[in-house]
């Protein structure tokens, strides 16, 4: 409630009769804020530690803009980033990571207030976290401060905070200890004041303990006097950035148009012809290889595409040529390195990409650990932060490491996320429609005008490049590649690597003088927004007899398979081998293909 | 590799052929160590931080079982925890997370020790890692060493070794920095030695540098000498701990009988019968209490059920009230306060479950933060570590807190992953039956005699206790609860909370006189190990009239519901309002099943 009153008495686009409807159908002032619905929030937050990391995201996005883009006589960004984080945010392990990355970056600007209440939800942190937080942010290359009293002592706080900024080359922590529930005679320092309200007589109690004699929602002129002085300051900022840019436009007008774009979200007109396309005489290869390609083919023309790999760069491909890493010393590359860090790094990619329009950030991590960084994802979605998750070794086609290494109910797993895009292309063409969509709907390019976050999934192993697929179809989620438009006796779904069983298993098949369509289905998400009659045109309703093979849980494929069809995937978990025999083994094969479209047929 | 050959040299089942066989199909050498397929391996690693997270469940387990079972005269339990932790694990947020709660519950038996060589994939460790671990480890409460020397100085090693072991109230880490790839001439320090073997050339210029003249696979009897020395002391102290146990049984009857049930995991006879039935006379509750009536239930029957909250105790109502907390003055209790830390509670259970087949650990949080520790979660499935989940808040019913604390993919995802018991009981019954069922699988007590982990879902609104659901029906996964025998003309299937809603519309749709059967499903997963003739008597094939109802995803429902079906749920993220209100908006109502009962019979 309180960022909201803040808000309010700032002069942001928040009502009394808003503040009213405090977690009720339709408000601005929902119980978590979120930047979607309520002006002046810039991230989405509630699961505890990904706004640390969110603010880690921004403050490494405004020092690369800095770094980028400012001149010796022309300066266009130039602002500190603020969080404030409590006991629960400094427990979760995302928060680690996050400032650990901060401490190695260096990030000067980032300014964290630390209210070290001593109380959440079970009580008093002496029952779990009695460990040396300044301690280990210190040891995290922080610059720390503590103000003891940060229930009175605004002037310690005024001081800490300009000390914070005189240290350029560290981030700070400013541990600020208080009391919860300040005022309230009977609950204050207890968790009874964490979630829940005073209740009646107890709000009557801390009005008088705090000799507050104004009535429920009203505020003392004095009030927006003093916080009206703020937005005035802000305004006076605003107004001196709208002039800057102004001369920094004519200038230097080449690096305006790329600053621009980030900060407008505009993308360079035409910037889809970058990616290649390929037929059949082209190597085959993984698709984690094409994924390279791709970033690197779009990193010269979009650019605010920026990101990397959670130290896995090599196995993941996700380095772009061009640029350097960004480091405390090279802020304005756009090579990421952000260790084996995976929640931190997607939180950080959600600051980012929350930033500014035309900021792209991307991850990379093998598939598999998406598991270390789902709250994250989720946040992406929810939030409608455009990354772009590269997530490479997507089957147990990946063969030696073994079933913990091994995705199987991933793609289901994302599929169900409301607002993700998961996509898993089957050779260099659809490689580039994936990205060509993802790039797209990071940027509130699709009918709702929303951004969403995607899911690309690689494969480690190669496959041959086909010469019916296409970007076109790719980016309607499934499109036919195989057996034309004749109406089929059977219907042979598949994705990624397994698109090769299904045209061979067709071929066979029709060998037998059967007629069979093969349809690609890179993402659900995209064909179940493609309009019925298209959905119909390529998967028949009438049409019954129906295969699917993918290299993962058929959990959820029942949808397209129907009542007669057969899903072939793996619902057990995979195991060490080499990738074909896996195959093999766990009968992800052609003939499989061949024997269940017979069984679907009879 | 390393860990295999140790593994053979020290006497376990694992011979040169096995080791011939590293990463093959059927090997007991996979490119990960896994528990259940190899002697002498403790817990399923591969996943950086889950080994660490694992010693501290491990070296809690110790401490536990110590503190409650050894007598000033008699002594069971008492053996150090050993963990290698490398520059990988420190980075994740999940070793952080162990790692304060091991410092703040002071496990002094806990050492670990920091392979410090400073590359990783991506290289070295300066381009992302370059906090002080050391300090940070002090910070967090551990006692901290350095040996310099770690390819060299083995009197460094076993002197920093004693010295840990000195230090009673701390956890210990010990770095030891070390030259990654030591003896190989060109490859040493670089991360081309991280996941690749050397190669034929490099491996002989390695066999030159180091003056090892033996063929591959060739072991020097010195070496099985020197090791078998090891193998001698381990059989003397299992000798010893057998005639001490011996003595302490003969001694403390009573005590033996509770730690022989943990140490072999046979529960006491009868501990089913400790769960209460309900009946509609009993208050209709949510289904979290009755979680917490169930917990309380099998407390003192199950001596090995232990666990806790990650900081949500008042609100997953978790708390066992017969016991007190499991704190560094109190080891021997049984509740355990994770604090905000639901990744590591995650992995310490795996430690729990894995360290004796008798301990049942639980853990809790909100349905949500299950994104927070998926792979500890789908860990347990791996290795076949019994830990029950218990995970409340399971929809937008929890209301007013808003789309980041309301799962909607959720059940979606645990479903699909490989086995983990997915449950959603719909009253007190169902909850007794999903606890009995989620006892028996953690205790191995199922077809394949292996052990699952279980995530059980709870509401945080209430719902009616109904007549006909029962613990029987519940532990068969789906059930009728409404209709009979009869061939109904539309079936209707729910789970949690909306089973009502499921029943008041069956009752509307009996008013315009259609028969209609309500299957309760619980749980999809033992659903599908039933026979098929119980399956087809709960579903009969050719009753294709089919609706479903659930607050969350209607992903996967379509398996159940089929082509002339319809799947109710939430397919978008919730919002923040009264949860009565959501369901109204949402259209998870009776309402919408009466209409999609008849679209679907039309």
């Amino acid at each position: 409630m309180l960022q909201y009153a803040l808000l309010h008495l700032m002069g942001y686009n928040l009502g009394i009769e808003d503040l009213k409807q405090f977690r009720q159908w339709g408000s601005k002032c929902p119980g978590h804020p979120e930047n979607f619905l309520t002006e002046g929030v810039e991230v989405t937050t509630g699961p505890l530690g990904q706004g640390i990391a969110n603010a880690v995201g921004i403050a490494a996005a405004e020092a690369h803009l800095a770094a980028r883009f400012n001149k010796a006589d022309a300066k266009l960004v130039d602002h500190y980033t603020y969080c404030i984080m409590g006991d629960g945010c400094n427990m979760e392990g995302i928060s680690n990571e996050a400032a650990s990355l901060a401490g190695h970056w260096g990030l000067g600007k980032l300014i964290c207030l630390y209210d070290d209440n001593r109380i959440s939800i079970d009580g008093h942190t002496d029952i779990s976290f009695t460990e040396d937080v300044s301690a280990r942010y210190e040891a995290l290359g922080w610059h720390v401060q503590h103000v003891q009293d940060g229930n009175h002592d605004l002037e310690g706080m005024k001081n800490a905070i300009a000390k914070a900024k005189s240290v350029t080359d560290k981030p700070s922590l400013i541990k600020v200890s208080t009391l919860i529930g300040y005022g309230s005679p009977n609950k204050a320092d207890s968790h009874d004041v964490h979630g829940a309200p005073l209740g009646k007589d107890e709000t009557a109690a801390t009005r008088e303990q705090l000799k507050w004699p104004y009535k429920e929602f009203e505020v003392p002129q004095e009030a927006y006097e003093e916080f009206g002085a703020v937005a005035k300051r802000g305004a006076e900022a605003k107004a001196a950035y709208i002039k800057a840019a102004e001369t920094y436009k004519s200038k230097y007008p080449e690096e305006w148009k790329e600053y621009n774009s980030i900060i407008t979200g505009e993308l360079p007109a035409g910037w889809e012809k970058s990616l290649p396309k390929f037929t059949p005489e082209d190597k085959g290869l993984a698709t984690r290889l094409h994924s390279q390609t791709m970033l690197n083919a779009l990193a010269p023309v979009i650019p605010g595409l920026i990101g990397g790999s959670a130290d896995l760069a090599p196995s993941n491909m996700t380095l772009m040529k061009m640029f350097g890493d960004f480091q405390k010393t090279s802020y304005a590359e756009r090579n990421m390195r952000f260790g084996v860090r995976e929640h931190a790094m997607g939180a950080i990619a959600n600051g980012i990409a929350l930033y500014a329009p035309g900021f792209i950030p991307y991850t990379a991590t093998f598939f598999i650990f998406s598991d270390y960084m789902h709250n994250a994802m989720r946040m992406s979605a929810l939030s409608e932060a455009g990354v772009i998750y590269v997530m490479t070794h997507d089957s147990i086609g990946l063969g030696e490491d073994g079933p913990t290494h091994q995705p199987i109910e991933h793609l289901s797993s994302f599929r169900a996320m409301p607002n993700m895009l998961t996509m898993r292309p089957g050779d260099g063409n659809e490689t580039a429609g994936c990205y060509a969509a993802a790039v797209k709907n990071a940027n509130a390019q699709n009918k709702e005008g929303i951004k969403r976050p995607s899911t690309l999934v690689f494969s480690r192993q190669g496959m041959p490049n086909m010469s019916t697929t296409s970007i076109e179809g790719t980016m309607k989620g499934a499109y036919i590649v195989h057996g034309g438009d004749a109406k089929p006796d059977v219907i042979i779904m598949a994705t990624g690597s397994e698109l090769p069983n299904a045209v061979e298993a067709a071929k066979k098949l029709e060998g037998d003088g059967k007629k069979v369509r093969v349809v690609s289905m890179p993402c659900w998400e995209l064909f179940e927004e493609q309009p019925e009659s298209y959905r119909n045109s390529v998967l028949p309703p009438d049409v019954k007899a129906r295969v699917s093979i993918e290299a993962g849980s058929t959990f959820g494929w029942h949808k397209w398979v129907g009542d007669k069809g057969v899903a072939i995937g793996i619902d057990e978990f995979g195991a060490s081998a080499p990738g074909p025999t896996l195959y093999e083994k766990f009968g992800i094969t052609t003939d499989a293909v061949v024997a269940a479209a017979k069984k679907s047929m009879a």
